[in-house]
């Protein structure tokens, strides 16, 4: 126990290291991190406050809450930000030149109440120092993100005893959640922005893999009520048609994003072909995603071998095509980078990506997997291991 | 269902002339709504985009996702909001002279966007229109809310059933979890703000009720892991000590609020004491809050009752006190009024309250109850009506 404490401590260090390394880059001299994935990523806990990140010296945590928190060196209670100049005078810590705030992730009342705490400093968006930073994974966090993959596909390897005939989407996702919940699955979800709401999940079956959603979610499912429109829609499952599961894989602050799909009774050939096509576009990224590599090379090497195979018309959706084949992923499921045409992200060791080509084939379902996986220097290695066929129910 | 929609179409008329009043009470002459939560008030529905409203005229959608959308004498399909000037010169609606933004719901990055393409109007912040229209509910909504409440109550009636010797708290909460789900809740609790991350509410046997969070809950908890620190924390339920049950209650885009409490065989006589304490504010809040009463008298009468009974040191927690006893409740799970000695607000016939005065007795666990409820011309009226008493597991 000691020894793993010891071991964050020291993992913590290395991206404390990796932010500093953005910050000189995007010339910052400090960054006050508040959001809650930013919280978690620079101190590997969770509390209401902010981290105060210079170029050298420890990070100052300042707690607002809990009220009760233990002692520590850099640690500082505080009621709120407005106290935090003054902490760092008393710490003989200095005021920020460029001050980096995370404007992407904060509100704009939040931002503009810590603006007003620095008013001498020069003001600078410094969230894309930290999501630069988090793009590339410490051992640490790529071993709570195997960890999480050998869970998630241990509940997929369950998935097909949660199935009854004449179930609904829903009925089926609910014994899902389920056994992911037994197997430690935290049950939620945490995403970057306002463009992801989402439950447990998403179980869809059948033409509901066809519904434009509102969401950047690659295929959404018209959900079971307007308010939250994403996935299952209380639809029974026929025979003939695929059910696609792509459900939680946060099992400890960190996440793993898996799909495959499931038939009831027979499919026709063209939706074996699209699920055989998304596994060859899965092969030939594996194979691509070594440092150094575009990622967008990876989006363009997708988009033709679908093309080649004359599936152009139900990649990535058929009513609505999302333009996106895959995504960074750790503490929240939309990190960077971005697997699309326009992306400048180049390759890293250590970035951990989920690839997901799929295809919506009309009358019958989703098809198509997807996967995380590790940039390493030999390619992209899978940490959501678990047969990729279209298995039966 | 013509019927339905008309109802729906004739309740958002409502809130859009609400939204105007308060839009005229801040000197606002337009309101460019894009937060989730703000989009499903102003059109019943969810897309991604924007709603402009002006002081009069049909409010314009402006819908970036999905593409397809059904079309209306008021719906224009964008690819960015940088094309919303253009859109509004062709339809021959005026641009806005001073425009209010939800800078209290977005990021800063997305509100520098969108002032960007207004450059010519004045910029305020405009969450506080949205907030207080919200505040107050249509019949509607406060037919969707008794909707919640009656189901909420469903499930809490079948909470013992899911409760088996020696299960952990977990457990338990996965089987309360798993028949909301069966009920129709959605699984998903919005809330405002990044101030609360939570799955489907929480579960809270004996003393994790004592565990300080980072987060805005009452009761806290302290979790499975140091990524989501609330609520269960996987101990196992003992003879002698109280679970709190405060799950879910989202069935359809609004939620109600809602615990109760069992125990485990025999709990000691000061966990009684301090449950009817709970139960007598509850009467007295009841009975004060009409139209007009202040709604910080409650709290203030409610830290009256509990000092009066010598019960100060358990009320709304132990180790770290909740400075509130309940929360205005809609689509989000936290809207106004805070129910607090510092709210400024008046009761208004129509507004939605969660109140939920609880006690935490060492090594015995949390007890209290939580009602909904909407505020009528005769007191506060519960919308989640089921026995108050401490039932036995």
């Amino acid at each position: 126990m000691k020894l793993i404490r010891e071991d964050l401590l020291s993992d913590i260090a290395l991206r404390i290291e990796s932010v500093r390394n953005h910050m000189r880059d995007m010339h910052v001299d400090a960054v006050l991190v508040a959001s809650n994935a930013n919280i978690f990523y620079t101190t590997g806990r969770f509390f209401r406050g902010y981290v105060y990140i210079l170029l050298q010296g420890s990070p100052v945590w300042f707690v607002v809450r809990p009220q009760a928190f233990e002692v520590q060196d850099n640690v500082v209670g505080i009621r709120k930000p407005e106290l935090i100049p003054e902490e760092l005078k008393r710490l003989g810590i200095p005021l920020p030149s460029i001050i980096g705030y995370e404007c992407d992730d904060l509100t704009w009342s939040d931002i503009a109440r810590l603006q007003a705490i620095f008013p001498d400093s020069s003001h600078v968006n410094g969230s894309g120092v930290l999501r630069a930073a988090r793009m590339v994974k410490t051992p640490w966090e790529i071993g709570q993100m195997r960890f999480d993959g050998i869970h998630q596909a241990e509940v997929y390897r369950r998935v097909s005893r949660c199935y009854k005939e004449d179930m609904t989407d829903v009925e089926f996702q609910i014994e899902i959640e389920r056994i992911l919940r037994l197997e430690g699955c935290l049950g939620y979800i945490r995403t970057s922005g306002n463009l992801m709401e989402i439950n447990m999940g998403s179980v869809i079956a059948g033409d509901n893999a066809d519904a434009p959603g509102p969401y950047e979610f690659t295929m959404g499912g018209s959900g079971v009520d307007p308010s939250l429109p994403v996935g299952a829609n209380g639809t029974t499952m026929h025979r003939g048609e695929t059910v696609m599961v792509d459900v939680c894989g946060a099992f400890n602050g960190y996440q793993t994003d898996m799909t495959r799909v499931w038939r009831i009774g027979e499919i026709p050939e063209l939706a074996y072909r699209a699920h055989e096509c998304s596994r060859n576009i899965l092969r030939e990224c594996e194979r691509m995603g070594v440092p150094g590599a575009k990622v967008a090379d990876l989006y363009d090497k997708a988009v033709t071998i679908a093309r080649n195979e004359g599936l152009s018309q139900y990649f990535m959706g058929h009513n609505q095509q999302a333009p996106f084949i895959g995504h960074g992923v750790g503490i929240q499921l939309n990190e960077l980078p971005v697997v699309t045409s326009r992306s400048r992200d180049i390759f890293k060791e250590n970035m951990t990506i989920a690839l997901e080509p799929k295809f919506v084939i009309p009358h019958v379902g989703a098809v198509g997997i997807e996967n995380t996986y590790v940039v390493t220097s030999s390619g992209l290695d899978c940490i959501t291991e678990f047969p990729e066929e279209i298995q039966e129910l």
